[in-house]
């Protein structure tokens, strides 16, 4: 596939109502699902990440069994492609207040995979530390929202495409995640992600690592990072659905990395499909 | 006028792309004009601000003498109206990094003024303290951006039509706005409005009020404003472009307020348009 295709509410369209509060608002969430072999990768993970969005935005009810078709429905049409679904809370409301009425509007997108240059799962990345701060708001911590503005302005300050992601801050100097990633480091022999109660997108690919590390019986934390956890680990990786896990090289101005044993290992646990979700469905 | 009437850059169309950036990350910036005998009003203001926005999203170059021509054709169209004006960064990009030859899309709507029953502006509002906290960025601070789940979300924390607004504090519980409005007390003879530095949307109607309080002579600050402030003040008002002032009668669990004088001297002298900008138009 090469073209982008497009769906609203199942029926192809590539066009939505300028009321959609999903415009309006930003009010809305979304998914990014890796499509593997004309299936959804994590569709149960995608799923309750989804779910959580929903009831953190007091959405109305959402018919989660069609969601459900619709992705497999989609995943069909790409042996290797990205699903992308978007939920707005539907068009209309008077100002910020939602509806009590309004349906949920659902548009997916199916797109080529996008095109990363010199492999990076296997040489790693180059990254950078962003000046722009993610600000801290347990509202919307976790959650996979439409209010991006931060994420556009942190990924507007390179242009270098040597630099592959980069690394974002809070307000208190602690290591959050990449743009559009979440970021593991090796402390010692333990796995140590940052903790994301203030800010920061809860990735699917982040809980499927969480629960390969558990497998393995890797030592993992969940907790605040600092630069100077950065400074002193031993191995760092940033991961997401689509790029599964990229090895860090090189944080600019920070410091190198070698590709380490613990990342490979996750690596080859992750290819090897060892998550016992990766082919699961929704049960509702 | 009874009908929503909706343009795409000039045309008359109700759609748009579902690539739109403002849809797919909230990246765009809008205004809310008040259109009075088919002429939208405090144009130089609206321009201003919305240019703001424009520099602080880094924004491709827009053509502002088109922008003007269209707020007063459209405004031509509805003697008493609401304009409302959307840009979008465009369609398209590589994930959230802008595209560098996008081209912002122009989303204009004409609405019928809203129905306010019980004449505000008279009689006062009764106003709540929202639960959901304004989260601190100073990149955002100030414009009229389209990342909007934080007021979605504080106007979704009440039903009660007897209350007109809800009042927003920062992680500080320093009061900032309304979800809709500015917020200005009167302590001692002095007008104190909250800076927004962090947070909060720097209404055109908030900076008419701190133009006309100069013009009469009014002491004014702008300065971090607690609820201890509002406790002790004598006056209290909100504000927009399309409410004008409207008096705060009372702020639920914390006090109520008699309309005091100050408040009434600015509603006439709003009235009376000694704004010199109200008929003003943008001078390039």
């Amino acid at each position: 596939m090469k073209e982008v295709q497009y769906f609203i509410n199942g029926q192809p369209d590539d066009r939505v109502s300028v009321a959609e509060r999903a415009l309006q608002y930003g009010d809305g969430l979304f998914e990014t699902i890796r499509v593997r072999g004309a299936e959804p990768e994590y569709i149960a993970r995608h799923m309750q990440r989804l779910n959580s969005g929903c009831e953190q935005l007091q959405f109305p009810p959402l018919d989660w069994a069609l969601v459900r078709e619709e992705w497999l429905e989609l995943a069909a049409q790409g042996q290797d492609a990205v699903l992308k679904y978007i939920l707005s809370r539907g068009a209309g409301g008077r100002g910020y207040r939602p509806a009590s009425d309004t349906q949920v509007t659902r548009i997916a997108s199916l797109h080529p995979l996008p095109h990363w240059p010199a492999d990076p799962q296997q040489h790693g990345v180059r990254t950078r530390i962003c000046s722009t701060r993610l600000a801290a708001q347990p509202l919307l911590a976790g959650i996979k929202h439409l209010n991006r503005l931060e994420q556009v302005l942190a990924r507007a300050e390179w242009q270098d495409d040597a630099i592959a992601e980069g690394l974002m801050l809070d307000d208190r100097q602690r290591l959050v995640e990449g743009t559009m990633s979440n970021v593991f480091i090796v402390d010692g022999r333990e796995l140590l992600t940052p903790a994301l109660s203030a800010c920061g997108v809860a990735g699917v690919m982040r809980s499927v690592i969480l629960d390969l590390a558990a497998t393995l019986g890797l030592p993992v934390r969940v907790a605040p990072v600092t630069l100077d956890d950065v400074r002193t680990a031993r191995e760092m990786f940033v991961c997401n659905s689509l790029a599964g896990i990229w090895p860090v090289v090189s944080v600019e101005s920070v410091r190198e990395f070698s590709i380490g044993r613990l990342t490979r290992q996750l690596q080859v646990a992750l290819e090897a499909g060892e998550d016992d979700d990766r082919g699961n469905w929704y049960r509702t």
